[in-house]
This record gives structure tokens, C-alpha cells and sequence, in this order.
């Protein structure tokens, strides 16, 4: 078998399984047939055996999966079975409440920094946890080994953030901010882009009137184009 | 043409349109190809012209698609030209910090109400607009003109607010619970998971360790299975 990568949908189910396998565990069941799975999850049974089997055979023909030991699996494909040192990097809304968030560390995804250049917020205190400068970042991520950054800044100190982060051991960015980012290779990205996503929920409330709309004129292109000059 | 909704990866990708437009507009380039799009964006040209058609033919052979024009009607096929009423429900630090986000406003994302059950919030004042107690959340969505509501609530209320939304006019659902919700059919939703969206990051922070880890052990299923009694 060559070491090929899953795909990002892949990647994106990973925790879903996870979620539901530790509820389903929660409530007392110790196995589990895809098709009950599938039931549950809103996902095809041969969807979710193709998903699993990029990691190995964890069901049993008429058996099914083992609800613990499958959860414990992918918790470790997953990284939960290590701890993980993030740093916020923007103290502003969203920055405060991700640091408020406690569900991060009982998954082990601490936060044990917080930066930011604002002159106000240096030095004020976050849950225990001091708003250091940016300008000290570069050393902080040398002397300490963090594996990944919040990133919650504003588009206009996005570029000298990612000078340092590219110049770091960083393993992971999750990137608040509406920016594709350049990153070096070797550092993996997990964009959460809320104007992106509200828009896109937009989208789908208005979906049925704009279908309508395009369907009803399929000659857009030449009233589209009139009262363009052409050069 | 037949009435087909477009997929859910166009819905997310349109967004995507939308903002890079704006930039490219706001460098005051005019004109663009496909092919220069693509190179912006890191879309394949065809996925783009793939992805518009869908809607219309906004591009001229030779000519590329004129910036201003397309960037306009993605808006409106987003429905940016409408202004949506938003209400949040649950005022905790994830609710706070989307009430206190101004680019939703500016974007026609107007939040009018703030809705909990905590009675120490009640009344409490978040950036001009009173908590209310969510007993009122009911004759509020039908006494008002509310398109969406934005859920950020703990698990254990989610089930008596969902009763609610799916007996109201509510047309989508913006989704911070890490619960896949039961809405009535024509409401929408758009999940933003933060717990899975670090976890997938974590996972592919953990790849290339991982998969190599599971290619070396194709004969996982009998280990696997031995320590559970079959019955």
C-alpha cells in the first residue's frame, strides 16, 4: 500500500465519527453495525467503511465494530492521545472567547499563550494567562515547543505574523482571520472563516428565489455585457 | 434547464468569489480571465467557469469576466442586496464575541436580539442590546421579521429551542453546538464546529505519522479483535 493522504472530507468526518462514537458509548453500547451507524450519522454505511478503511480493519463481518475500541482508534488518529500546546495570537473577540472555551483542554489542546500588540490588552489577564507582546512571539516559539497557532488578528498584521510563524517550528494554524495564508511547507491550515460561513448560509435560505431567477434567463450574457465598454 | 440546487461545495466556494472580487475591485482591476482568477484563488479555471455557470454566463471568450458586474451579482446571489434579521441565542462567550463582530452589520447581517436563560444575564446590556429571557423568544420571532437565528447554546438546552425555531417562520440556522440539529424541512443550517475544526486540524497535523503507522499493520483486524469476547 503507497502512504497516500486521505481526503479533506475524510479528515472532516474524522471527528464526526468521533463525536458520535463517544455518545454512543456514553449510552451503554459496546457494538455497533455500520448500517446502525449510518442510521445514526446520516452517512452511508459503505461511506463510513470506506472512511475507516483508510486507517486499518476495524469492523468484524457480522459483528460490526467494537464501540470503545473503535473511539480509542480514531481519538489517536486524531492526536487526542497527546497534548497539543496552541498560542492565541489576537486578543480581541473572538481571541477572548476561544481562550474562555473550556472544551479545548479536556480534549488536551491548551492554550498557554495569548499575544497581541495592542498597548491596552499587554499585560491584562485572560483566564490566568497574561496578553504578552508580539513582538516577544519569535522567542516564545522558539523556547517553547508549541504545536499550534490561533490566529485571530486583523488582515493588516496578518503578513508579519506569518514571517514568524514560517520561521518556526509551528506544526498547525487555525486561521480565524478572512485570509488565505501562505504558509511554508510542512505547516497544515484549518480555516474557520465566519463571514464565509454566514454568507453561505445565506446563500442556501436564498437558493430556491435565485435558481428561479438564473433559470428564468439563460441570455443573461448579452444584457450582462451592454453597458460594458469593450477596449 | 431543470430547477437543480447547486452543491454544497459551490455554496461554500461562492464566498470564496465574493471576497476575492472585492479585493481585486478594490486594486481597481476591471477585467479578469478565468485563468488569472484561478491563479488568485487556487481553483482550477474550469471548477470556476464550472461553479458560475451554474447561475448564468457572466464571462466573454476573450474578454474574461468584468470584475465590478460579477462581484455584484455573486453578492446578490448571496443575498448580500437583502438586509437579514439575526437574533443569538445563548449570551456566552461565543455569543458575545458574534454580537461584538461589526463586519456581519456591514455585510447586511443586522443581530436585533439577544436571547438566554441565565437569569444573571437577564437584562444585561451587550453593545446596545438587552438580554432577554428566552421564555420571550417565541412571541419575539413571530412578533418580528427574524431570517436567522444563530445557536449558540450548551447541549442540554438545544432541544426545547430547536421546538421553537421549527414551529417559527425562521428560515436558517446558524450552528455553534457540536450537535447536528432537527429543523423542519425548509429551514437551512450552517454548522460551525469549533471542537471538530481543531480536531481535523490535529488530524492532519498527525497525518503522514499516522498513516505511515497504519500501512505497516494491514493485519490490525485479529489484534484488534482479541481482547474482546465474542458472543
Amino acid at each position: 500500500m503507497s502512504e497516500k493522504k486521505v481526503s479533506i472530507a475524510v479528515a472532516k468526518r474524522l471527528p464526526k465519527y468521533y463525536r458520535y462514537l463517544g455518545e454512543i458509548l456514553d449510552k451503554g453500547i459496546t457494538r455497533i453495525s455500520s448500517n446502525e451507524l449510518s442510521q445514526r450519522m446520516n452517512i452511508t454505511a459503505s461511506q463510513i467503511r470506506q472512511d475507516l478503511n483508510n486507517f486499518g480493519s476495524f469492523g468484524l463481518q457480522g459483528y460490526g465494530y467494537n464501540v470503545e475500541l473503535l473511539y480509542k482508534e480514531i481519538g489517536r488518529i486524531l492526536g487526542l492521545d497527546k497534548e497539543h500546546k496552541l498560542v492565541v495570537i489576537g486578543a480581541g473577540n473572538i481571541g477572548h472567547a476561544l481562550i474562555k472555551y473550556d472544551s479545548f483542554e479536556s480534549r488536551g489542546f491548551k492554550i498557554v499563550g495569548i499575544f497581541d500588540k495592542d498597548a491596552d490588552l499587554i499585560g491584562s489577564k485572560i483566564k490566568d494567562l497574561e496578553v504578552q507582546h508580539v513582538d516577544k512571539l519569535k522567542s516564545y516559539l522558539t523556547d517553547n515547543k508549541i504545536d499550534v497557532v490561533v490566529l485571530t488578528v486583523p488582515q493588516t498584521s496578518v503578513k508579519s505574523i506569518l514571517d514568524i510563524i514560517n520561521e518556526s517550528t509551528i506544526e498547525g494554524v487555525w486561521n480565524f482571520t478572512h485570509m488565505e495564508l501562505s504558509l511554508r511547507e510542512g505547516i497544515k491550515v484549518e480555516n474557520v472563516q465566519l463571514m464565509d460561513s454566514l454568507m453561505t448560509l445565506s446563500y442556501k435560505v436564498n437558493e430556491d428565489e435565485i435558481i428561479k431567477r438564473y433559470n428564468g434567463t439563460t441570455k443573461l450574457k448579452e444584457q450582462y455585457y451592454k453597458p460594458v465598454a469593450k477596449d
